[in-house]
């Protein structure tokens, strides 16, 4: 496979600067984006707040931005990785669409969902997971329950029946078919996810079902998933002030890093994540 | 006098960005600069990684960042503070030109100058000074070293030698006039401060001057002059994440508190400044 320099997830104003930033220093770069174009940036009816470029709309920014980065020949992928893994100092990422492959990381994945259900953050990997097809096996013969925010949901819903005794499906969005006669709907909002140590109970409002797993599913993956070894802090990702992660070829910029949400400071951490890369990659280069 | 919400120092990337940062928030800003426009931009012949501005020159770049500010309605002030101190909770400044008064200070001097002088850094307040007005009376009747990479060094020398047993001046440009009977001219370039917790001679070329004081007068005055009690690291202003320094009300952005020195970087880190000085504001508003 075709190894890259780096790797960009997040393809909004931190993703961006470092991708330019990297190709600058003739590294190749791929970067992965959910969307096209920042959503969030392309909303903002007008930035003035972005030094150089007065009065701006969000759109004409985020189209500026891309361009640039196009120009730089930045390589864009419209993807989501499910999966990221090091080995030998080589990271692979594997998404809906396709596998990819680099020697440094930059996360740029905007705002990470802080708190999500009561009880989640506490029991990550005691129970609460994010990956049936990954996790499904250590409840064979158990019962679970999945709390899904999207349709995707369904079908690792029906692939916990064929291995666990029961499946409670808690669909938030509105459900449109039958998902498995194995499976059972359960309506409402999860409250808490219970338990001491290890997950005993999913709570809602007027009942607890008794699990000894919860499966969640998102519209994103949460960085706890794709890096479980990654060090968080006040619900951010920590880094250094070279925007160093506690992973060695692991950066982070912008928004997931921690307030203030503002462009400019995304832009200049992306671009001081990209050139801490390039000096990684050359530690690394002179090795091999 | 008028006092401004924010005093920022410093015309560059940092503080062009710190000072609109500050205007979106409704706060009253002086920036005060020695050049109109920061020269170290001005001259870079094109500045390809300024994320939404391809492939622009430095010059233009400069403008457009000055536009921006000026349209915010930043007031500029072209001067070179000499003096800055704090008292009850309000910073007072004072250059060539005039006093500045505000409740928070952004420090965004670019590039701080590394190491100087052999001896200087740790000799600072223990015989080394940069200001002989404010420090020369501690050296009536003693002798003392004047290094001067400025013409206007001169006039300090003459003042000097009204108090001092012995005056050395030592012009590190070319001398075109007698300073000063009293004043001796010494050739060359200084090579160490010594001293053991307190300067002892200056050592040139081939001889060793015995003084008990080194004056240092350069074109711009080193932070260690203008706030002694503010923590540096390796050579450059110590901060946080919030671009806090160790003093409060003090904050500090782009080249002055540490590598890279881009652009990017720094606007990025003026904006963080602004909104944590505007954050601090609000504290103590609400005290008064």
């Amino acid at each position: 496979m075709n190894i890259k320099d780096v790797m960009i997830i997040g393809g909004g104003p931190a993703g961006l600067s470092a991708a330019i930033n990297a190709r600058r220093r003739n590294k190749s770069v791929v970067l992965i984006a959910k969307e096209a174009i920042s959503s969030k940036l392309w909303q903002a009816p007008k930035v003035e707040n972005y030094l150089g470029l007065t009065d701006i709309t969000g759109q004409d920014l985020a189209e500026r931005m891309r361009e640039h980065a196009l120009e730089q020949g930045v390589e864009f992928v419209r993807d989501e990785l499910q999966n990221l893994w090091e080995e030998e100092g080589r990271f692979s990422g594997m998404g809906r669409e396709g596998q990819y492959s680099s020697y440094t990381v930059v996360l740029a994945v905007g705002v990470m969902q802080e708190g999500g259900i009561d009880g989640e953050q506490q029991l990550v990997g005691k129970g609460v997971s994010y990956c049936a097809t990954c996790d499904g096996m250590f409840y064979r013969g158990k019962k679970v329950a999945m709390i899904s925010q999207i349709p995707e949901g369904e079908e690792e819903a029906r692939f916990l029946a064929e291995l666990c005794e029961r499946v409670y499906y808690l669909p938030q969005y509105p459900l449109k078919q039958v998902v498995d006669p194995r499976v059972e709907i359960v309506k409402g909002k999860p409250q808490e996810i219970i338990g001491e140590g290890k997950v005993t109970g999913l709570r809602l409002k007027d009942t607890v079902l008794e699990v000894d797993g919860v499966f969640i599913e998102r519209p994103s993956v949460p960085m706890t998933k794709l890096l479980p070894d990654l060090v968080m802090e006040d619900g951010a990702i920590k880094v250094d002030r070279e925007m160093r992660t506690n992973l060695p070829g692991v950066f982070a910029a912008g928004d997931c890093i921690g307030r203030p949400w503002q462009i400019s400071k995304a832009v200049g951490e992306g671009q001081v994540a990209a050139l801490s890369a390039v000096r990684y990659l050359e530690t690394i280069t002179s090795k091999v």
